[in-house]
């Protein structure tokens, strides 16, 4: 069995891909609240003729094993399906029914292709050896997320290699692959910062200890943090994504004022220099005003270490099949991802799939109410794990020195 | 008839004031949408015997008038009775019982006074000349609020002199009045501001405008129009009452920031100097960060001036009465007040009555969720009131120079 | 002798007056350091027959007595003499020699003011009774300044009323002089805020404690003292007049910033307040930061409180000779001025000279480097300290009533 | 000849290294001012026997050329020899004799590394072949720099390879050196903003237009071109370094104030983004506040690229005689540095010998007025240098492949 048979079915189930990603994209669920979509992958799994799924691993992980009974390496492959809290902008036929929920970060797409891989790979069964593990994630949008409990649920440990992709909106399709051996994503944390000043009349400020003005300060200086004192050869994002004190009334002084927020690094001590310093900042500036302020700082998915060994073998034979150059090294990402869990685990590798609509004139970012993808993106990185699929559970080699032979 | 005897009146009906002055307290309703206020206030006229009640003057401004048939002046009183959206966070029985919304301001104590005062007058009706129009005004916290309409209606017209009062729940009770001819409460004006930056992930800032950011920056600069620009012997205040920006999600860059807050003065031209400023300020800083900025500027409520002979009137009435120094003059505030459009209208003065609960460790300002108010200046305002009734429309004579003889 | 003898006097003696101030504006000298100034003003008080001359009183006063030898009552009257350290910018002829010197405030015409006084003082001698004290003031412009020792000193012991001015460039020359009962410049405190950071390269600020970047958080937080903490009813402004941080070398982070300037206020708790209120923050936002700072806040000259009773007199003898409107009433000015100290001693009142040259589109500020003086606010001035004397010193009575006379 | 001969005779000679390095210590020179400086070189190249000596290159470098007669490779080395504007605070008997001036960062260590190693060369020159270019360089610390006239001049025309050295005082010398292949110091450029606002007296802020106020804001503004405009995975550093406003007077509003600093990036696009976005920022801000900004932008030295391959080459020299580890890969640094011009002409690399004293509690940054070297490094770096002369310049082969053999 040749992987050109693989591609082929592929293309020829490419409709279905589609149809299914439309569905998702529909009726996206926010993390750790993903009923729905939950019910539509099992329904397709059966669908597809697997027997073997495990339904509620962690919070809600779906794995379906393809056991060939026959010896041989067992792969790992990962799609998430939640969605965000964002009211969807695009003008498609297929938009966001839900509102104030969207897809719009591409886990739709994630889903649809790895549901394209397992209905493949069942039809091929016989001509595999060793153990597929689909895994269905929940939640990788909300931290703590789903992967950290499907990794500790413990279904991982017979697994020899994992991986994963993400789509990229803001990139554009062009039948591609991105690697990025080593360090590719950031930890991402997560923080609330309250503070807590003395509300009162508008009329009299010097009767009141102001929290918005506290914090509008706060966030200036929180910004030193990034330009001044992080070593600057090294990277991390301080984003202020929340601001919220007052209600509607326009002339009463807030009580307090509270700002949310994410941080990005790929290196332990800038991580923990950013947690304390955020701490001591806002502790003293408060204090500066006579107000007091807190910091909950919660460290989220660890950065995604990319195994260089796999990341080399899934561009290599990528390359073999669709030339020089097909598979692209990336720079790192500040974005977090907590296919983190599956690489500290377990070898393997995440890898990005340039994914906007070519036409678009501009190709907006991931997490944007007019985030869209070019589902052509779907079939390359379902074509990218079949060809680990055979590489590894084939008898076909696939001449990895023949690059850019195409 | 002597002004003893009304006084010996009011207190022997102090309780019906303080009965009167909780129900309101506990059903207490927002502006323009006091159904229930009015229905309380309605009732209570009838009870007492008025005949002459105007209903809906303005957006619902109930007036109730006494003509004694005899000719005399015509006097105005006027008390607010709307409540802001706060939730009380007192423990008293009577307590707020509708989530959300407080008579934090004391208008229950102000209608609460005056319906006392009408409720003596209508008794004394024999021994009165001239007239009195008991205004109950809805509405006097949202701009453009209730006083204006009431104003346009043209029942001011036959009204010689107007009075009003505020009870300051910050200033412990004493028994006494405050007084301050000329300037005595600020021009009030409220603003909106719109950041409208570029959202996008928390990861990569680079790729957004951040407009939780500029509105930080916005918010320290705008504070220079105070401490820099303006003259520094003029007053101004200028409050960011509210920022709002991103929702619940902390890795998503909002779009838009918002920030809404009041600006109050007494000066025309630091008014205007105000305005412009923050409209220049905020289009410039914007574009210096690749975003815009739209401020929508309304201009509230114009600065009380108390008419100097009638505020003098009542501070010697109140002193002859209840001895030196029992009427104090205080320092103009900043608060705004709609009772300005009847001081535009006709003469007359606004005086305030401390009103702070004596024995609480903290008086907390007006428009705080733990606002207080002593109810014994209820007596006190129904005092003034009835004072300046006698003095002008009985034969009493009150020896004004006698200031001090108690 | 009449006034109207005085007038005359003055104006014949007008050119001389001219002269002086023309020779002291070419030769500023600063505070402390009024070597050449002082020569010039003994020499000229000699020229005029002063005899009974006291020549360092306090740090270099200048005394000249004038004693009638007949009973009456003892005025005082006083000019500063020292400049700024200021490069003109102005094209005069008579424009500074002295580089990086200038007599940017005027003090030079108010030297040849009481000059030209003292000049026709002692011409009319006979015509006087009581005693007259002309008193030449180094160090205005300088904390302490001049006027606290010579307070110190015990000369004003005799004296019974006291009387100063300032001419005011920024306001055009109209004749008249303005007035202003009560406080009427603020007090006058400096402060210098030195930030230990910590210096090295400006490629590694994270190996630095930046103090320049910290010094500019300061200012702006600073601003809220005034915009925010500050009860909005009364003034104070809050200036840092200089910022100095880093040398000539453009890659090096500062050890230290440090910066200066005054603040103004008529109020004692705001005074206290702002002066606390500095200490703390700045304490706490350099600790913020890993710095330490520290300030050093000098009160300086008390607020100017104008004696209502001399005020009015002045201003009443002024109009009753130049017609109604002559003397205006000005707002309280938050400058400095250390003829407080005579004020707290002794009952008098400084007064304002409007000296802008009506031709110039732009009349500078004081302390600018093109401030100029119309010379024929000297001539006003004169005329009022005149009518002083006239109406305390000599039997002629001015019709104080008859304001508007003319 | 074998390269323990050189190591001897270094080893011996190191009391001339460390007797040059402190006389130059002594006696630091500012950029393109290095008179005495230069002609104590000359002396001792002369001394040691060079007869071709290029005195004036460029802007005072000194180039002594080591003929062999031999055929072979031409190489350079290269040492700086300009010292720094800062006042010398160390406590050794040959500090700074020259007031505000200090060889703070390294540049004595290395002229007398390298003329040990050149007094060694000429020694040896019959066991040499080819011929090495010892390139003696002023100004490195003061853009435009020596480097780039230098390289204007052609000298290094007949070079094939050119290397050069850091000390680096804040890091424990440990008798290794560091090597960065690829971008290893930053694009240097510096700039200089100038202020106009208007000045007036610090009583009267409205009057005026306070540059130091805006000032203040422009600082904390550019923070957000490296915290939130620059890509975070991308290095920048963006230093005010210099910040100047008013004068002594604490009293008076400066009419300008004037920022000074350093840019460091090695991204083309990242530094246009910043020089473009400082002039957007700078002229908005301004205007925001009625002032207007002026940014010159002086694009410096730029970054410094290592050749892979002599980098490389040098490692493995180094750690071949003394030890797997010996040499270290190091991370870029943000530091500028003129040596950038000769690896832009020709092949070779910078590399950098740790040189804290080991026994200081602190080690002190690069142009802190506490810097020092441990002397030891010198021959560390005398040492590399011989390896490289060693291994191209003689027919000894050093087995590369031996890494770790000691």
């Amino acid at each position: 069995m040749s992987y050109e048979e693989w591609e082929y079915f592929l293309e020829e189930n490419y409709a279905e891909m589609i149809e299914n990603r439309r569905y998702l994209h529909q009726y996206p669920e926010l993390s750790f609240q993903e009923t729905k979509t939950r019910a539509f992958i099992l329904e397709k799994l059966k669908e597809y003729g697997y027997q073997d799924i495990q339904e509620n691993v962690g919070s809600g992980g779906i794995i379906a094993t393809l056991d060939t009974g026959k010896s041989g390496k067992t792969l790992g492959f990962r799609a998430d399906f939640d969605a965000l809290p964002i009211q969807e902008e695009t003008e498609f036929d297929f938009s966001s029914k839900i509102p104030g929920v969207m897809h719009a970060c591409g886990h739709d797409a994630h889903t649809a292709t790895l549901l394209g891989v397992a209905k493949l790979a069942i039809k091929k069964k016989s001509g595999l050896k060793g153990k597929i593990l689909f895994i269905f994630q929940p939640a990788e949008e909300l931290p703590p997320g789903g992967a950290k409990e499907i990794v500790a649920s413990g279904v991982l440990d017979e697994v020899d290699e994992i991986y994963g992709l993400h789509v990229r909106g803001n990139q554009k399709y062009n039948g591609k692959i991105g690697y990025c051996p080593g360090f590719a994503m950031a930890a991402s944390d997560i923080f609330e910062i309250k503070i807590q000043g003395k509300g009162g009349h508008g009329a009299s400020p010097h009767t009141s200890v102001d929290p918005t003005v506290i914090a509008a300060f706060l966030i200036q200086q929180l910004q030193t943090l990034i330009s001044r004192e992080k070593d600057p050869a090294k990277s991390g994002v301080l984003t202020i994504a929340v601001f919220q004190s007052g209600s509607k009334v326009k002339n009463v002084i807030a009580d307090t004022a509270t700002l949310k927020g994410t941080v990005r690094t790929f290196n332990h001590e800038i991580q923990a220099m950013i947690e304390q310093r955020m701490k001591e900042m806002t502790r003293l500036i408060c204090e500066a005003y006579g107000a007091s302020g807190e910091v909950q700082y919660h460290r989220g998915y660890p950065a995604v270490y990319n195994h260089p060994k796999n990341t080399e073998l899934v561009a290599k034979l990528y390359e073999a099949q669709y030339g020089e150059k097909a598979a692209e090294e990336v720079a790192p990402a500040m974005g977090g991802e907590d296919f983190a869990y599956y690489l500290k685990a377990k070898p393997g590798t995440f890898f990005f799939v340039p994914a906007g609509i070519p036409e678009q004139t501009v190709n907006y970012p991931h997490h944007h109410s007019k985030f869209s993808v070019d589902e052509r993106s779907m079939l390359v990185g379902a074509k990218a794990f079949s060809l680990i699929i055979v590489h590894h559970l084939t008898d076909e080699k696939i001449e990895l020195e023949a690059r850019g032979k195409k």
